[in-house]
């Protein structure tokens, strides 16, 4: 089934891209066998947002046996936007599915050997930000576990063990660095291979892990590893990128693309307004030949982030017809992420209380330092 | 004062690279003014065994007015042996000169990246048995703190941060490293850097760094760092290499010029009596001509470990006169280790009641699998 064709929209058409991951680089399509076998009943399956894998078969058939595992990471370097909180309730939804216990790497060392954050205490801040917005989704307790990478020691000792079985020339040619790069950065592709392999190598349990397609490099290099050390190779599966709200990739370096957790009614509304819809230049026109809801980003965006599946058949059928204007609509988003974000952070608030039970190691200072941030700039507004 | 010439033992004469240290990278020879200044009477001193330094003059100023501190690194791939141990009691005499805090961090990363260890596991069983050795010398309790670099997160926290201020061009450039090497060889640069500022990033303390004279690229590295992140850079002094009982210098990975805190007595014995001396072809010659105590690794064995400047003049005198045969030369040197070794062992037993306080992170897991491994060597014995 299609009920849009997100490749179609303008700066977002990484369709080659998609098929160079299957064709060149060995993952498999998600077929409809797979998902029939396995009931894998998500509006993002049924989308194609997912759309290829590595031996996910196999993780979910470890799954009908046994304890498995996801590992499924965040860069903290600034507050989340939806994009990346839809992807963590897709994951929210395959622990369900799976009955997977869940690990949630906050590589802060990532963020600062590459420069997005100028401290780490800056990536510290987000990291307990963003675990905030992701343990709101409802993650099981007792089986989702976070931790910040610098603050975990298991994960420097798990990176030095695999980094003898990782060379600089491997990595170089997998990300394409040059010798003037920063000796974290090269060692970071080392404890990438330690997050992914975490569960594996603490508890022997099979991992999944889903991502976007650039970060697929570090999983090639990583299923490499496992081989080598004998240990099961991790599973995987790519989403496609959600297009923004101006039309390219949501950023979060490019504030108007998406909407962050920490936006306020007023920014949302002036993003909203602004943009790209499959509307005709007139009213007249619109009623006389219907929207095209293939082009429009308010559309995707109803149906990616609030809609199921007949609801969003429903509104592209009014759509087509003539039935609605494009101001209805942006009216429709605004009031549904609103809402959204009312009811996020109200859960946001209540789990800063339970937050520490899902760390994986002490982070009561951090805690205190992000509320401190938090009071400061409350104070600053 | 020159006792003895250390440089001219045959495959030690490291003479040349010496020299180089002090004219081509600008470290400063230790003068007499300097030692006469700070009142510096240690043997080693004397004996000119310790030839060089980087800010030690500043180091000593800093210690007459606050507090200091000594970072002294152990790489544990095997057994000790007395040369390292030695050098270990010269850190000692300097802890008490200048009431430093001292940190030895026990570099089990580096063993097992470098494949001096096949596993991590190896470099914990040595690093509790070296830490047992070490600490049998007398370090201050609540002065003197000892970690295991894989298990101790701050370490790969600070690496992380200082690891954006060292390019991999810059390793390669100083260590001589080839793109094929792993990645954990190239981050260790990195991880020495933390070990040596790690007083001054956690305590603000200036930092004095005693070592042998191979580790000065690190040295130089690191005092780089220190300089772009603005804080003091580390001061270091220059020990020579000790002669094996072979002639070579002393190496753990060649058993025979050494004597490990593990040899019995039989095989202190045998390796004694297998070494090199300064005596002449006959028993007659050598009364006639004396011996050549410069030639002679016993008499520079004694001097080091065991006499005073006293009694190695003395020791010299009538070797010179010929009042002294290799035979009895040999015998009081294998008296001597034994009894030494024997004192050792007992401080070492009594020790591992006590070491885990000494410890900057839990250890209780690892003495338990020193000592399963300790009774299972016994056992197969």
């Amino acid at each position: 089934m299609r009920v849009f064709g997100i490749e179609e929209v303008k700066g977002l058409s990484k369709k080659a891209d998609y098929e160079r991951l299957i064709e060149e680089f060995g993952a498999k399509p998600i077929t409809s066998d797979l998902v029939s076998r396995f009931k894998l009943d998500h509006k993002f399956i049924e989308l194609k947002l997912v759309f290829a894998h590595r031996d996910f078969d196999h993780y979910l058939e470890f799954a009908g046996k046994g304890e498995v595992s996801i590992v499924s990471g965040r860069g903290p370097s600034n507050y989340m936007h939806l994009g990346h909180l839809i992807v963590f309730d897709f994951i929210r939804w395959l622990q369900e599915k799976t009955d997977a216990i869940t690990y949630i790497p906050l590589s802060d060392d990532e963020k600062y050997v590459f420069g997005k954050v100028k401290k780490l205490k800056d990536g510290w801040f987000y990291a307990i930000d963003n675990a905030l917005d992701i343990l709101s989704l409802g993650f099981k307790p007792g089986k989702t576990y976070l931790f910040i990478s610098t603050r975990m020691q298991k994960i420097y000792e798990y990176a030095i063990t695999l980094s003898r079985y990782l060379t600089y020339n491997a990595v170089k040619a997998t990300f394409g660095l040059n010798d003037s790069c920063n000796t974290g950065v090269i060692f970071y592709a080392a404890v990438q291979a330690a997050h992914i392999l975490y569960p594996t190598l603490e508890r022997n349990l099979p991992v999944l892990v889903p991502i976007a397609m650039d970060q697929d490099p570090y999983m090639r290099l990583t299923r490499d590893i496992a081989e080598r050390i004998k240990v099961v190779k991790p599973a995987s599966i790519y989403l496609k990128y959600i297009v923004g709200l101006t039309g390219e990739p949501m950023s979060a370096s490019k504030p108007e693309t998406c909407i962050f957790t920490s936006d306020t009614p007023d920014i949302i509304k002036r993003k909203v307004w602004n943009t790209l819809t499959g509307g005709r230049p007139t009213v007249k026109e619109q009623r006389k030949l219907g929207g095209e809801p293939d082009k429009c980003v308010v559309y995707q965006w109803l149906t990616v982030f609030f809609y199921n599946i007949k609801e969003a058949k429903e509104h592209r059928r009014k759509c087509l017809a003539g039935e609605l204007l494009c101001g209805e609509c942006k009216r429709i988003l605004i009031e549904k992420l609103n809402k959204y974000l009312v009811t996020l952070r109200q859960k946001k608030k209540k789990m800063l209380d339970k937050v520490e039970k899902y760390f994986l190691h002490e982070v009561g200072d951090l805690i205190e330092l992000y509320l401190a941030r938090i009071e400061n700039r409350e104070h600053n507004c």
